[in-house]
């Protein structure tokens, strides 16, 4: 039986496998493909030259003398990617493809239509992403660095901010959730990264886990703060939460943040090669209830611990593994995030998250970032 | 016939055709579809609330009741969405769906499977898209007040700059094609907008067109500007292209430019609606014949104009209509691009780049800045 050949068509600004294969930002979809031990990419005039020069492709085709084989061996209807990639096909004697899950479902169908065989892969299309190397635990150790300054950046702001009539001001403007994000981003854009849907949220907006948060910003609440920039020269992210309140924490509030810290701790603790993640999660699952915090449905949302302890972090802000209800092996050498969270509409949210490298004995840390959040 | 029901399945941060239907950012990837006059969403507890509130889905349905009943239904094999989505439509008594060409083949392929079936949309799945609204436009317009903000605060940059041994020094340290984005990003920022990435790229660097520029700018050499910022209240972008030279510019250079400007005239002239998008382009090309500039490839790559006029702008950067040697019938409410340009390694790189909406006479600018480019 012939071996099947990696397909895939996608941009490398969005779809991590592609940017995984290629090592290269091509910001629309391109076709690549594996061969035996060489990678090839077909692309357009406009990316010739720096895909030839900067990616991990062995060999880097001309879309457009493709192209024009398509149109004239397809007269009728539409000359898509598909029939490109039929001509391409023809050339290398390649019958059979596998491709990812999320591959085109139009392009697919026109393949096989082409007489070609597409096969879906089981799961990643690249298993080996999951386990980083040293150099992705590096590049991954860098975007929490990016993290941690975004993070420390929120912070100087509300240390920098007065409190009035209950409200926060920095340098005399009301300070608002988009302000406080706007500060975060601009540190990660100096320090060489792009931090999208940065969170920065307070009050009962932070028991929205991915509510971004809008408007004035308060004293004596929990602010959730989430930031998980992609560093631009390897696209790797960071992903690191921390929770500030600025003024005066109730026991309360206090009881809640020390949950959640130790919450962490416990599935720190549990984090190794071999181990279930279910594990992990139910650790945090525990220690909430050991605490008297319960999880539940209301009217108006869940309140509680309602999301997973942790997800796998790479080219992707979510990807294998997962640390959560599933059942999921840890294997050495993935990387994880940790970030329990606890959110009660009233007193507030809160989340800490940091990023470990699992291995056979304790998790190796790849965030660093201190844990005091009230600042008086 | 019954007729069949759009479905998506993706999230709403990168797939535009999900955010055009529910109007609201998800960063994960969701399960959506019309019946009748409905819109449906499927979705997490953590995202429940907010696309409740802020989304234009008419219903908002539990992600975890439908991942329950999926699991004791199919009780082999793994559940992924195409489980809950069969789960779903068995409910609503739906079995027929047409779904985007991009939608992932290897749901298509389950879907199929469990006794549905799944239509291919041929061409977009959302028509519509194409013609906007007069709060599309808006929202188009306000991406390009970021993008002018952008190219503005570059300019500034530039202005700013000093001219050292032919490199250019800005606050005494060499200003480099990454300081410039930064500046360029961070003035989007604070509009309220992402620019990813941005192109601030100087020399031969900016002959290739998808090159975002690295290392030192220098003096009297071309340098690309090119922002394409997302809004982040509506998700529409603005895309506007100027091109500075700091220093002095040769009679070549200067000409360059010229031809550059006046073929955007030119393709300005053409655009109306019911005209060919090929007509336009073509008035680029003849415009540049005619002042004796040449396009052909070479070893190292093409040069002269080698990429479309212009493309649609909206939700995402590129959308239909094309502008370009393709045949495509300009309609009435489309926005599109303009942006012919040079690239000759040796004399530089030239693209002007302003965006239009397509009516029964003149085209309605959707971009404003000025065109000085030599900066002394």
């Amino acid at each position: 039986m012939p071996t099947p050949a990696i397909l895939l068509y996608a941009d490398s600004a969005q779809n991590s496998d592609q940017l995984y294969f290629g090592r290269v930002n091509v910001p629309d979809p391109f076709i690549s493909f594996a061969l035996g031990r060489k990678k090839y990419a077909v692309v357009s005039a406009l990316e010739f030259g720096r895909v030839k020069r900067d990616s991990a492709f062995d060999v880097v085709l001309p879309l457009e003398a493709y192209a024009t084989k398509a149109r004239s061996r397809f007269r009728t209807g539409r000359t898509t990617a598909a029939e490109i990639i039929a001509v391409v096909a023809k050339q290398f004697r390649q019958k059979t493809f596998v491709v990812a899950e999320d591959f085109p479902a139009g392009i697919a169908t026109r393949l096989t239509h082409h007489g070609l065989k597409i096969q879906i892969a089981d799961g990643p299309l690249f298993p080996q992403r999951e386990i980083k190397t040293a150099a992705e635990a590096n590049a991954i150790r860098e975007g929490n660095r990016c993290s941690t300054l975004g993070i420390l950046a929120a912070e100087a702001t509300l240390r920098a901010s007065k409190i009035k009539n209950g409200l926060l001001f920095h340098r005399s403007k009301p300070l608002t959730s988009e302000r406080l994000k706007i500060a975060i981003e601009i540190a990660c854009l100096e320090a060489g990264a792009v931090s999208l849907d940065t969170i920065a949220a307070g009050g009962d907006q932070a028991c929205d886990p991915h509510e971004r948060g809008h408007g004035p910003l308060r004293a004596n609440e929990l602010i959730i703060v989430d930031v998980f920039p992609r560093v631009n020269s390897t696209g790797y992210h960071g992903d690191m939460t921390r929770t500030f309140l600025k003024g005066r924490a109730s026991e309360a509030q206090s009881s809640l943040v020390a949950a959640v810290r130790d919450a962490q701790l416990a599935a720190l603790k549990k984090i190794r090669a071999g181990v279930n993640g279910h594990d992990a999660h139910d650790a945090v699952v525990q220690l909430f209830a050991s605490r008297g915090y319960e999880t539940k449905k209301t009217a108006k949302g869940s309140v509680g611990f309602f999301h997973g302890t942790g997800h796998g972090l790479g080219l992707a802000v979510h990807e294998p593994p997962r640390v959560s209800t599933v059942d999921y092996r840890l294997k050495k050498g993935s990387v994880v995030t940790v970030e329990p969270g606890l959110y009660y509409p009233g007193l507030g949210g809160c989340r800490i998250e940091d990023v470990v490298q699992v291995t056979s004995t304790r998790p190796k840390m790849l965030s660093d970032c201190h844990y005091n959040w009230e600042i008086k």
